[in-house]
């Protein structure tokens, strides 16, 4: 009976995360040509934007995809930058480590928080076409670094092929990532709309982008303003567990407990700490490293009882309803936009959220490009654009918790036909946490707190359109009374100033005031809100 | 300048991969108080089939889900398995290193295959009670161990915290996992809608099962043949590509490029090679080591123009359709069951697979357990139960190609009312790569092969679906016909008879003729297909 054992067991070996992601490159949205392409430039992206706004930086973002010419489905992906420049000594790990980064253990608001994005970029390169990806940077000291990376998927380590240095006034990260087994397309799913869709949500970034065909298109900023740098937020007392508490007890420089409680989370201060060790029972002078998980339970048990803050929200980076609006106009130029940014909520007890809603109608609206180019998809009618912390979710939209709170909606309530309406609905989550259900990062968990959140974001302008429609029929009726009034009310003034022998008055005031408007003026249009 | 980079990559930090998926265990199906108590099972009892279908055992897996008393989200799962057992050194491995196991490297078709499912468990039950997984396993040796195990999450190692052996005559692999923040429901979500749908699935495996409220329920084993032992299938030629040769390169132990592609790739013969040979202009007599990536882009390229042999399919192991409609009658009672196991298909040139199907009518079919418990879910009608491999796929149904199949067919061509019918759609897709779209394995991405096969398999079915409604409908006209005549030819024979002053004439046969029935026999019934 040994040998059943021993024998399955020989077979028994150890992975890296690398080569995990090599074998299942799906889970990072390297699946299909057209998705492939799309994901390597919202890597490329997503790292740019957020490096310039850690630096306080506008972010100025070019992309170039150049068709190769030994083949339909060879490209050259260039996303160049002007953040902060990656020191030598990184280079490696940026871009040829996965799990490794600037971001993700800190607990703050950013596109990307994994560490594990352009490295996946990296690896898709390298394995559909053998080349190195070539990266040149500066953290503006004169120098500039020219590297080739690749990656070594057994050991999930960088390794750089060549190196060089030259003299050079510039400062930023410019990548050259050469992709085979790719298709670019200008349909809703292809690299383009990826970028105007970015470019909605993050009006103060400028991005350039070259099409394989040498289209040039600029998406210029609309503000001058850098949103604020992104903070890091520390945890709040509710929102966590005792194994996050022991996880941050073993990283704390703190010496005691208390200590390490007031600076490692947020709303915990001296006098509530007083609190905490009264309910707990448990000596918060120890060291955090002698802490045990039943000392841990008592604690978070003991804040459960406690009354904290709610947690801090300053952290938090909404794009704020005007911008969207401003956003929703200029690219869909529709007849009605509206749009808000609800006050911060909070899920599982201590993670705070902010969900943005927008609505437009009329114009360009609930087109989608699919239609147009006659993609598969959506069959008209209104239209979803997701967005989390700004960044565009074009795929997996179908396990989304934004679609699921779109379709939990009776649209018919709000006068919107959805399957012929020319509305486009925008969503936004914004959080340092936001609950991803896959490493591709295209979908949100249905969480019952941020399901219901952005159930009621959606709800919050799809009354204000439903005002707005409604003000539109009653317009368009009134005009029609005043239609009937114009038409009959001289008609008979005349005929009844003949009977009776008098001059035939100046009914104008009488035909306003019966039909609510302006006669020979202009026509009402209903106001926007 | 120089500080902005510094002061940025001074956070730069890395992360073992089970801190990622710590942080992320969404990811993993840890998500909700009822999926992620679910998910412990799966991952147990998808272990405990695999292994005991590995050595050619019949598998009889025992669960049990306890409730503690000191809170109603606190419980006890334990599985156990009658397969191999685990030796020793390789416990820490086995439940407490992430990408790490027996399968994850092999080519064959098996329920899991990434190593990370019951390391996920384990994680997941230390980061919600605090406390290590009981496992007591025996290789049938005479000798059970019995070992506590955490996970280091920083390192992604197991760490045994005690260990005890004792004797015993007894082979297999008992866990018990301590979680908290869970809810036990009897829901189509919920653990024995699970292990019901698995019954389904697996008609060799007997199931036991206890809820917390002591409900004893035994899934008795339909077939006592063991399914074959899975077979690793080495990659076709058309299915791989460069870098997978590489990589294949790298670890072989044939000492020249032609031992190593007939070694490690099916249907390469030795003269196949001699075709390759010519056609890519390379030396096939160097070592493995020495292949470059020019190298490697040649030969795939010169295996795309050679003729091979279709890829291997004996190594799939479908669940046959007998089987699949056995377990449909079985478990639903339907007045029609049929089902098909498609021939196998490749996709990406050469990943095989194969696409079953059953559909059920009538009886319980089509009824989901949620209606009956109120859950929010289904409105009724059409239910679709998903497999990969046997396995059931119970969340994430909105991004997963089983559901776009079913979505983009015309049901009402099929005579198939989706929102109220009595219809259960059974699918299992089986591979040895089986593209999911996530670690949680609960969806498959929607690669157009595989998509176009699975609808192709769906409507096969519902054409047969279609005929049996069509029966069924005819004959109940045609009754309905013979009983007009049935009730008023007697009557005119004999007012006819009276009036001509005959005898009455025996008129059954006539009835039988014209109405297409027996007459005062058994109705007929539309014959099951």
């Amino acid at each position: 009976m040994k040998t059943m054992a021993s024998e399955l067991f020989s077979e028994f070996r150890e992975h890296s995360v690398s080569e995990f992601f090599r074998k299942n490159a799906a889970m990072l949205g390297y699946t299909g040509k057209i998705r492939s392409l799309t994901t390597i430039v919202h890597e490329g992206v997503t790292n740019a934007i957020d490096a310039s706004e850690e630096i306080g930086v506008l972010p100025s973002v070019q992309v170039a995809i150049k068709k190769m010419n030994d083949s339909p489905e060879h490209f050259k992906v260039v996303i160049e930058d002007n953040a902060s420049g990656i020191p030598e000594k990184y280079i490696p790990d940026v871009f040829g480590k996965m799990l490794a980064g600037t971001k993700l253990h800190r607990h703050m608001q950013s596109r990307g928080q994994q560490g594990i994005g352009i490295s996946g970029g990296v690896m898709f390169s390298q394995i559909t076409s053998g080349k190195p990806t070539k990266v040149t940077t500066s953290i503006g000291n004169g120098e500039m670094i020219q590297a080739d990376v690749m990656i070594d998927v057994d050991k999930n380590e960088g390794k750089i092929l060549n190196e060089e240095k030259s003299k050079g006034d510039w400062r930023g990260t410019r990548v050259e990532l050469d992709v085979r087994d790719v298709t670019y397309v200008r349909s809703r799913y292809g690299p383009f709309n990826y970028l105007r869709m970015t470019a909605i949500a993050n009006p103060h970034v400028q991005i350039t982008f070259v099409e394989p065909d040498g289209t040039l298109t600029v998406f210029e900023r609309a503000t001058d303003k850098v949103p604020p740098r992104p903070k890091s937020m520390p945890l709040h007392p509710w929102g966590i567990m005792s194994d996050d508490l022991l996880a941050l007890a073993k990283h704390t420089k703190s010496r005691t407990v208390t200590g390490f409680l007031v600076a490692e989370l947020s709303r915990v201060t001296k006098a509530k700490i007083k609190e905490v060790q009264k309910l707990s029972g448990i000596d918060l002078n120890k060291k955090p490293s002698e802490l045990t998980w039943e000392d841990a339970e008592k604690i978070v048990s003991a804040f459960k009882q406690t009354k904290f803050m709610a947690p801090p929200t300053e952290g938090l980076r909404p794009i704020g309803a005007a911008d969207i609006e401003n956003g929703m106009r200029q690219i869909l130029k529709p007849e009605f936009a509206y749009a808000i940014t609800r006050s911060p909520k909070v899920y599982r007890g201590g993670l705070p959220f902010v969900v943005e809603t927008g609505i437009a109608h009329g114009g360009a609206a609930g087109k989608s490009a699919d239609e147009a180019e006659g993609e598969e998809g959506e069959t008209g009618g209104l239209e979803l654009i997701r967005f989390a912390n700004r960044a565009p979710l074009i795929f997996d939209q179908g396990g989304c918790a934004i679609n699921a709170a779109v379709r939990s909606i009776d649209w018919r309530r709000y006068g919107v036909d959805t399957a012929a309406a020319p509305v486009t609905l925008f969503v936004n989550v914004v959080s340092a946490y936001v609950p991803y259900t896959s490493a591709g990062k295209q979908s949100i968990a249905d969480d019952p707190e941020v399901l219901e959140e952005i159930r009621a974001a959606i709800m919050d302008v799809a009354r204000e359109l439903r005002q707005y429609l409604y003000r539109k029929i009653r317009t368009k009726e009134r005009q029609q009374r005043a239609g009937i009034f114009e038409e009959y009310l001289p008609v008979i003034a005349r005929k009844a100033a003949h009977l009776a022998g008098v001059e035939v008055p100046d009914i104008k005031k009488l035909i306003e005031k019966v039909a609510g408007v302006k006669v020979g003026g202009k026509r009402e249009t209903p106001e926007e809100s």
